[in-house]
């Protein structure tokens, strides 16, 4: 069952955010076909995953980010809901403590990064640091920073570097075995509206609610431009960005889904196969338990 | 009182080990002059540091390698001796535990690297992965590495991206205002032929003394060769490297502490000025202590 196409969603360096449908629902009849193929990655995230802990060799960091009430969680949700818990984690990041605030902001990405053989989801990122901080350039008093450093927020020197810094942190990763993947959760302020609009209304939700709902989404124009050209300035064929279309939830499932399952079937179409010494094992385990009579 | 020079101990990115003797003493007549620049560096490298954790915009990372018996531990002791341990921590990098083995060699470094006000001491570090598993490349074998990154080891192109994601991460860390010196502690062959001779007559040294010593000592020259390709590939302006003439300890321990002195005033030569609000706050304790009969 084909779903929504990676190659389709991808964003170039030179791509507008602007020019991308958050209401999109490409590759899908309708709903039930989304939830169809929603519910068939299952199984085929689980498989995959276990390729990858099998193996060893490589790595998944998955970088989610997006607009409040964007459809993030669900998808996260989705996908740690198919694979083996006891190798795959997600990790939010929130606002830096005072002891991260001081050290190079990297730090927290590099520590939560999978080793070889996991797969992790980073649920807003290190990616905070090139949007959030320059949308609200006051959050970086909290960081200690070097006075010539955070002179550059202004000229623009500090997020060039920033986003270098990220390029080659990434790099890093991948030419380690860890693939990177990056999904941008595109969704219209309408839409927005009318989540954030539930979320006040229902029990099970509204203690989600913050006044930095309203905030952010005051700056929304702001944030949509931070966002753009962080993506313009980090989508690397090594560790490419994808922009997920959001308006519809069970389609954003499904195409981050799909995102996914193409990064994993990357890296490995098959169970290793056993070497002489794991096959000779294999064969007298056989025999052993076909010999037991206890 | 002024030291061995710390831009005569640079390494330069076409220098050799070779070239640089073991036994240099410069910059002293002799040992008493050497043993007084070192107990009065002591008190210089207090105050220096105590300027980077009032600033609390800067860090430094201090790398320390060199063959076995080289004096290494011997000069951290005596910079750890002198700063305040509350914002100064020095770290061993033994063998790679399984986890950190499957992870990005430079993710112990980055986690162990000094937030802003910090001094940080690496006593060997992240260059073991292009030194020691460049002498005995059967260690990549416990790193689950992908096949064709681990094949890279016979083409050097291994050792040449991870040279390239060494300076990658010491550059990030020193944009961040995380100023990195090297250290590399060059002992003569002979002169670690008698300490470790040492280390086995002595009572309260031979606890120290393994097999690995010796069995190092016979693969000399491919360490020495390693070390020096390493040293010339991230020596760079941001993050160079320094060769400490090792055969006498009492130069090695002073020509590190000249160097890291030299580090320290590099970021900072006094301490920070209060601004308005401290300064009136200064005021209120004084006049509140002034009034206090209590």
């Amino acid at each position: 069952m084909s779903g929504p196409d990676p190659a389709a969603l991808r964003f170039g360096p030179d791509d507008r955010l602007d020019d991308r449908d958050p209401a999109a629902t490409d590759a899908f009849a309708g709903e039930d076909q989304a939830r169809d193929f929603t519910e068939d990655s299952a199984r085929r995230l689980a498989r995959a995953q276990l390729m990858l802990e099998a193996h060893g060799t490589h790595g998944l960091l998955i970088v989610v980010e997006g607009m409040d009430a964007a459809g993030k969680d669900e998808a996260i949700h989705h996908v740690m809901g198919a694979v083996d818990p006891g190798s795959a984690r997600a990790r939010s990041f929130a606002s830096m403590s005072d002891d991260e605030a001081r050290h190079v902001f990297l730090r927290r990405a590099a520590i939560a990064a999978p080793a070889r053989g996991e797969l992790a989801i980073f649920n807003r990122s290190h990616y905070s640091q090139v949007v959030g901080d320059r949308v609200s350039p006051e959050l970086l008093d909290d960081q200690s920073l070097p006075p010539e450093v955070e002179a550059g927020a202004e000229s623009g020197a500090l997020w060039d570097d920033r986003f270098r810094q990220i390029r080659d942190f990434e790099r890093t990763l991948v030419e380690n075995g860890v693939a990177v993947v990056k999904l941008f959760f595109h969704v219209s302020k309408d839409e927005q509206r009318r989540r954030l609009l539930e979320r006040i209304e229902r029990p099970e939700k509204r203690w989600d609610f913050g006044k930095a709902d309203i905030e952010k989404r005051e700056q929304w124009d702001a944030f949509l431009d931070a966002y753009g050209a962080a993506l313009r300035a980090t989508t690397t064929d090594r560790a490419p960005w994808f922009v997920i279309p959001s308006d519809q939830k069970w389609y954003s499932r499904a195409a981050a889904a799909s995102v996914v399952l193409g990064a994993l079937h990357g890296l490995h179409d098959d169970f290793p196969e056993p070497d002489d010494d794991q096959r000779e094992l294999l064969e007298w385990g056989r025999q052993q338990l076909e010999s037991d009579d206890s």
